[in-house]
């Protein structure tokens, strides 16, 4: 009998081995049933002939179509067939078998302006990346090819993390005021791990977590995939003590969320008297915060006032920190400063998670900070992340006058702005997407359905005359926006028809 | 007023600075109520004095006690300590606000072992670790230096891993005779992340799982931390099929965990035509298979048959392999190959978890996989831990004889050893360590309480001269526990005690 296969040529063809090929073709003619059970296959030597191949490519063919199951070989008489190969079973039900997903509504934006910056047709001022040309990869380079690493050191290793690295961000948090000591310090896969094993030995479905409103949007997901509730504090203005003492009087909460140091989205700074006294509130209640800092490296004008962590005389403070933003993300080296016993209740987690962090990255950082290079590297990001910040407020001011409103942050890497006329956030991100601009919708960085009028705008990732004409972009978005005017084009509350 | 401050000297005094020492003493003291609520603190000048520093040193650790709450300053008369300062609050309540742990039986003996391991002073054939001397660092050091990163990839990449990793290991899979392209890839921090995530996206507590047993320890660990219910096959014998039908048809088991290659701890490889019948009895009940494949690389005799994911025509087969075994377990990359729905969900899950794993060490292993490195390192780490599998069956056979029975293993770490004699593994254990020696005890491998004849030797991570040594140790070791004889001073079942 005559069969029917196709070889691939070039590359292909180079990794996939031959009898691979020829095996995977007539496997798709047997459970097509263009083959049926039964049929005896053309002989090895006549395959062989047909195929313009060895007799042994011919002979391994039928080999792996015999471990599969898909062919008989009778000695004497030849190959064929099997019964029961074509068969068509039913198929594996994967979406029963899998426990249902929480999905976050802003999921899906989040995941659109990923995308179109992975295109790299735009400007983005979107996602909270630093600058890749700041990465500072040479000097990494250098230390690698330089220092001499243990062998031991690339196995396995504690899950708190690299000893030494341990020790000497124990030792940096004490020169800044944290009482600290390398028992004190778990090390996490960015600080989304952080927060990701935090949820795990705090939360039961239900409990109450208190966070700002607008806050970092990776923590709410984070908290609601939990199955917490949220309890909300204005993230705008002061703190609103006597709001949060009523929180902790009437729902008990397990944790609050707070960035108090040039916060995400709204690059607001908690003053030193609002630290003492959400302190003084927090021990009085036994409440445990967690303190989420990262950007207070990243100052532009005066250094910001020491973390709660510094301030905290209860220990009820678990401080989060990464490398992500200061170094880079790729690193996925974040750590935590907090009482031995949640530290170690942390680790019990992160042994199921991952045993412990890659160690290379911890190993270099180590270094890294040990020759005194991060704060090097710490001065000349703040230099030039200023020039970046002073370049947006000024292209803010010409281009767009008085149809944003905001505050030019301190540090950090956002803008946080406001329409002030009757276009929303979703009429401009269908605008500003095609003047090549993105940032990320307000609604994003709030739990509930507030923020149609805000966005937020990084200005790490691109240097000066990007954003000078990121910003020219924007503000022609803007105008475009607010010239069609509101409500019909925007997805902000309208009259909602029945789901049916 | 004379206060006491004694200051550090040499390095503490060079990473803390003087004015935090002052402060964190005096705070002490505040705290610890030796100086009370409205004492009047020395003039700056002359705490400067005393302490033998400069005026704003003392001027600095007085700031730093006023951010901390602790002392008040007023104007023109002084530094006072302040009200409420040295209150005893209420601690906090860790233990409480901290969701309860699971914790193994066994995990005890693993941290005894590992710590015992990390002491270094006896020859640990515990844990199942490559020798470090053979980890290819020099090849990884070499392409740093000579190939160029692009900085996007530092940056964040895609949750299911860095893309040319991704392909390359699709392809490899292709050419071994697993059909899989990129998108069937996901790249895990290790194995162990790899179960993780997929306990996670598989099992609600109660869910059936079906095990070997014994099998990998860490696998029972997680499954039973998800509270999952397990359900057993032998793994020394032939795979028992008629039991693992009826488990199917009684429990619909959510899961099957399996190691058909280089068994952990047995050794055993499942042979071809078994692994068909296994297949064919998935496809029929539709059950989802975890092939957990950590050793198929290191055959020292023969190569072993297709892993089961070569010979699936049902897509039910969840494939899990790691770089930790093979290449170093420092790097923290494992991936898992499987359907897209499975690939999709275990990556929603993993962007909570860590965003992405480290882009270093997937840039390394994708470099060294396309240059061809891999595969030559993979030939000369057989030829080595075959030497070391000889040189342990051989010491076997030359010191401890007909004392222990085990099967010598044609791939992977580990003999699998049974005592003979009356001894159990909970005296052989007492009597090791007194010799300088380790192992695992066999009762970690099972879910149950069997396995206290049984122990697991790793001999990777020693050489012969080692090895050799080690299994003298242990000889003598095993003549010792035979002379006590059992029970009184195991741990085996005997009478039980009423807990009161």
């Amino acid at each position: 009998m005559e069969i029917s296969i196709a070889l691939k040529a070039g590359e292909a063809a180079a990794t996939v081995p031959m009898y691979e090929q020829i095996a995977a073709q007539l496997a798709a003619q047997i459970k097509g049933q263009v083959l049926a059970a039964g049929t005896k296959l053309p002989p090895e030597r006549q395959l062989a002939e047909q195929c313009g191949v060895s007799r042994t490519t011919a002979i391994n063919a039928y080999r792996r179509l015999e471990e599969m199951g898909l062919v008989r070989t009778r000695v004497g008489s030849g190959t064929y067939v099997a019964e029961g190969a074509g068969e068509a079973a039913l198929p594996m039900p994967w979406h029963q078998l899998l426990v249902p997903a929480w999905q976050s509504p802003v999921s899906g934006i989040i995941r659109d302006l990923v995308a179109m910056d992975a295109q790299g047709t735009g400007i983005s001022m979107a996602t909270g990346m630093p600058d890749p040309r700041m990465y500072p990869w040479d000097a990494f380079r250098e230390l690698l090819g330089r220092e001499e690493m243990a062998m031991a050191d690339l196995g396995h290793i504690a899950t708190e993390g690299y000893g030494p690295l341990r020790e000497a961000l124990a030792a940096r948090h004490a020169a800044g005021g944290v009482a600290a000591g390398a028992e004190n310090v778990a090390v996490v896969a960015g600080s989304q791990q952080g927060l990701y094993l935090l949820a795990k030995v705090f939360l039961n479905p239900g409990d109450y977590v208190v966070v700002e409103s607008p806050t970092y949007l990776g923590a709410l997901q984070m908290f609601q995939a939990a199955g917490a509730r949220l309890l909300t504090l204005p993230a705008a203005g002061p703190l609103q003590l006597d709001l949060l003492e009523d929180y902790l009087i009437r729902y008990r909460p397990k944790l609050m969320y707070v960035l108090p140091t040039f916060q995400n989205p709204s690059g607001r700074v908690m003053p030193l008297a609002e630290r003492q006294a959400l302190l003084a509130l927090a021990a009085r209640h036994r409440l445990a915060v967690i303190e989420d800092d990262p950007y207070s490296d990243l100052y532009y004008d005066q250094a910001p006032p020491p973390p709660l962590k510094a301030l905290d005389q209860h220990g009820g403070v678990i401080y989060l920190r990464t490398f992500s933003k200061t170094v880079f993300p790729g690193l996925r080296v974040g750590w935590v400063v907090a009482p031995e016993a949640v530290i170690n209740r942390l680790a019990q987690e992160k042994q199921y998670v991952d045993l412990h962090s890659n160690n290379l990255a911890q190993w270099l950082l180590h270094r890294f900070l040990a020759g005194g290079q991060l704060d090097g590297h710490l001065a000349a990001a703040r230099g030039e992340y200023r020039r970046r910040r002073d370049a947006t407020a000024h292209a803010l001011r010409r281009y767009a006058g008085d149809r944003l409103s905001y505050v030019a942050p301190g540090g950090g890497f956002y803008f946080w702005c406001r329409l002030t006329g009757r276009a929303t956030t979703r009429t401009l991100l269908a605008e500003a997407a095609r003047e090549g601009v993105s940032f990320v919708p307000g609604d994003a960085f709030y739990p509930g359905t507030e923020g149609d009028k805000e966005f937020r705008l990084c200005y790490a990732t691109n240097d000066a005359a990007g954003l000078q004409e990121g910003v020219r972009r924007l503000a022609r978005a803007v105008a475009a926006a607010e010239k069609q005017g509101g409500a019909a084009r925007t997805g902000a509350p309208g009259p909602r028809p029945p789901i049916i």
